[in-house]
């Protein structure tokens, strides 16, 4: 048997001892699991699962320390302690499962390294896209392509936002409190809303895709507070829908790019057609082309199923025992290369302004007669090139102009704003939203 | 370095020799593997790829028996020689990876029976959704669930037909003629519109997510030659989409029940907006729910990354000392658990009859002012329930009447149909589809 130590029994926790507490008819590996200890922090919580009391204890330290235990599976949340227990287990030559994205983007490389060191797995399926089969993929069979591009919504609680946004036509305020009323958001919702959640994970898909490791503060993460039903609106006239992307990308001039931004999508794309609490990844290899993977992005059930599938891949190396290691020429491998992240140096990174996009942008101005060729001009002298300018009505006395442009150089247009900010007939920008 | 022989150099074989002689930027483990030989039928055929002379031969015996050969990549299609080239390369204790699912779907018990004795494994992501990883999620991270159903679009040529069909407003005669003039259907069609390649495939993924071998005949193959520019148009009109759909499911009167069929599919599934000659596999579980893979079902780059992904697979586990053995309680273990395919039983089957499914049926009817009553009352009488019954116009002298059911038996609707078929009101019954 495989003995396995669990920290934390809340909500992936309780699904993830469902499964392996009701082994039939699922893949015959789990039946060698079995789970050791369960760590908590209220030990008189009343929990979904019927544990025995003696499994179940708040020394969590002695979980990761107990000689016993073959596999950690963290599945508390947040940095510490979290962070440390790893660690800890990993010193005490414990291969770990984990669903924490954000301990994993910041700490991956201490924890990476550490684990390597240790020759130790470090597994984390559940921490992107819930139950969708992903971080494994990218490992293995999408390994072979060289990826150029991935894109996701990878965000549940806002792609949920924003589909209402686009269904109902409500606000971004209004229907972010119902969607806390109705727990598909937070009390406190900055990491949904603000993109940093969404962060964490693509900058772990980066890692993945691209070979080298990833700072997270090199990630440009911008939310979807600002997304109004205006834009909504004038997306759905234009033929497109609004997404918040999580885009990993090689540039051609070099480096790669990682960033989060509500993205206006064609309609007619795959990703646009993704909703509700619903994720998707879309990669883009040579030579294989675009494959895209779908389904539920969080929930109980299906983010155990990842976590399970974890400790499965684990159990499955420590069950085999190669017999060919002689006819290969690598005498120092030993963990098993697909599942293991041995890459320890950092990729490089591309500034944004090295990006070229195109932007959707709203102004809110005075002086109308004038305006537009102002705009013009300035957009003109800084190269950005213009596909359409529209003056499409009046909010109270302001006169609305919706600008798109062609795909441009992100510092371009950035300087073209600098100025355009300093017209007086220009009274504010409400959005810049990217066009895919 | 790990060595493979490659029989075949067409359009697959060609792809997957330039991924492994241009290996930077993809999977380091790449570099670790040489091509040692490479099969053809025509040596003197000039090729896409410049490979040293002395590495291509016309002997594949010569190549499966080759003492330094690792693995064999199967890339010639057909049943023989191609089966017994593979069961020769096993005797001689080669792993084997197959872009076959002809010869998998109809001699894939006595191959793996083969490999399993010699401690071999037999790898064969590409012959089911081409570039789509689909064939090593199910066995690894889908698996720890228990599935309940895979429904598939996995023939592109069927789906490249029907999405023009539903686009062009076309009929099946005139668009297989073009797509064979363009290349996306075969000079012999049969495979495809007859919905048998479909069922190869739909075999090897039931058998792979409920764990026992399928026998080929008992996979119920219904192709699309019928449908009819007329049938599409009714579909666009009630909702949906028609497709060719191969569906695994658990029955709950007991069993699996395997098949290929057009189908009504609504047009707000996720199936119905893959199109043209893409493919896509939804999987559906307990506890994860619903998951879809997208992405290209064929062609030289996608299926290619897909063999190559397998080779990768088997050099990972030839290059992992497991070091835990010990642990592990499973002293005859030796194969990697996650990658071979262990079970040599055969999955009960559900007979077709013992299904429920909704039907449209096309009916050319003679008497009309009679015909809707004695539809009405045949049906009813075999306990088949009617959700609408239409006269939609006439095709020359013949009224039609189309007939949606809700979901019955389908027993009881072909006994339904066998009495209706009887009535001198029924000229004909030019269409009947399932739906979903
Ligand atoms: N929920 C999802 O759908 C989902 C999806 C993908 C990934 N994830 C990730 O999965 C992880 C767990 O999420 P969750 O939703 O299951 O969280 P949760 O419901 O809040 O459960 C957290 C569990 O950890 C325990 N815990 C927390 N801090 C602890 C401490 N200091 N000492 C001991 N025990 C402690 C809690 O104990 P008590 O029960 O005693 O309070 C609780 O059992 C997070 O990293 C999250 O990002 C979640
Ligand atoms: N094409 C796709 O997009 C695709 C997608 C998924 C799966 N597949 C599967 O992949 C396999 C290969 O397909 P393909 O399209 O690459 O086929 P192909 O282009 O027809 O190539 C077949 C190759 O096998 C060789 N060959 C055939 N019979 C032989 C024999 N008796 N002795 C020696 N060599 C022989 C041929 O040699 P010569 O070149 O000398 O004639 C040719 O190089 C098939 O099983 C197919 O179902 C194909």
């Amino acid at each position: 048997m495989v003995k396995i130590g669990i920290l934390g029994l809340g909500t992936v926790g309780t699904g993830t001892v469902q499964i392996l507490r009701d082994p039939v008819g699922r893949h015959h590996l789990l039946q060698s699991i079995e789970i050791q200890r369960v760590g908590v922090k209220s030990i008189d919580k009343p929990r979904a699962v019927d544990l025995p009391s003696e499994l179940v204890t708040t020394d969590l330290d002695s979980i990761v320390s107990d000689p016993d235990i073959d596999i950690i599976v963290e599945l508390m949340g947040g940095i510490e302690p979290a962070r440390s227990l790893m660690l800890k287990a990993i010193a005490h030559g414990k291969h770990i499962v984990t669903a924490n994205k954000a301990v994993i983007a910041k700490f991956g490389d201490e924890i990476f390294t550490a684990a390597n060191q240790a020759g130790v797995y470090v597994m984390l399926e559940a921490a992107v896209g819930g139950g969708i089969p992903v971080i494994q993929p990218l490992k293995q069979s999408l390994g072979v392509n060289r990826i150029q591009r991935i894109t996701g919504i990878i965000n549940g609680t806002t792609n949920y936002i924003l589909t209402r946004m686009t269904v109902e036509g409500g606000e971004f305020a209004d229907i972010l409190a119902d969607a806390q009323k109705l727990g598909y958001a937070e009390a406190d919702p900055t990491a949904d809303v603000d993109g940093l959640d969404a962060g964490d994970k693509i900058a772990i898909l980066a890692s993945l895709a691209f070979g080298g490791r990833i700072k997270r503060d090199d990630v440009y993460c911008e939310g979807i507070r600002k997304i109004s039903a205006t834009d909504i609106a004038y997306a759905d006239k234009l033929n497109f829908v609004i997404k918040l992307l999580a885009i990993a990308e090689r540039v051609e001039s070099g480096g790669v790019s990682v960033r989060v931004h509500p993205t206006f999508v064609p309609k007619d794309r795959p990703l646009a057609t993704v909703n509700g609490v619903y994720n998707a990844i879309l990669v883009e290899g040579e030579p294989l082309g675009q494959v895209m993977l779908f389904g539920p992005g969080a929930g109980a059930g299906a983010t155990a199923s990842a976590v399970v599938s974890d400790i499965l891949a684990i159990v499955g190396v420590m069950q085999t025992n190669s017999s060919h290691e002689d006819a290969v020429n690598s005498p120092n491998t030993s963990l098993h290369p697909l599942l293991s992240c041995s890459h320890s140096h950092y990729s490089e990174m591309a500034p944004l302004s090295s990006l070229r996009s195109s932007f959707y942008v709203r102004f809110l101005c005075i002086d109308v007669p004038g305006v537009i060729g102002k705009l013009g001009t300035c957009f003109g002298e800084h190269h950005v090139s213009i596909e359409s300018i529209v003056q499409t009505g009046f909010q109270g006395d302001r006169a609305e102009i919706v600008v798109v442009t062609h795909e441009v150089s992100e510092g371009d247009f950035e300087s073209a704003l600098a100025e355009i900010r300093g017209l007086d007939s220009i009274a504010s920008i409400p959005s810049i939203v990217r066009v895919l």
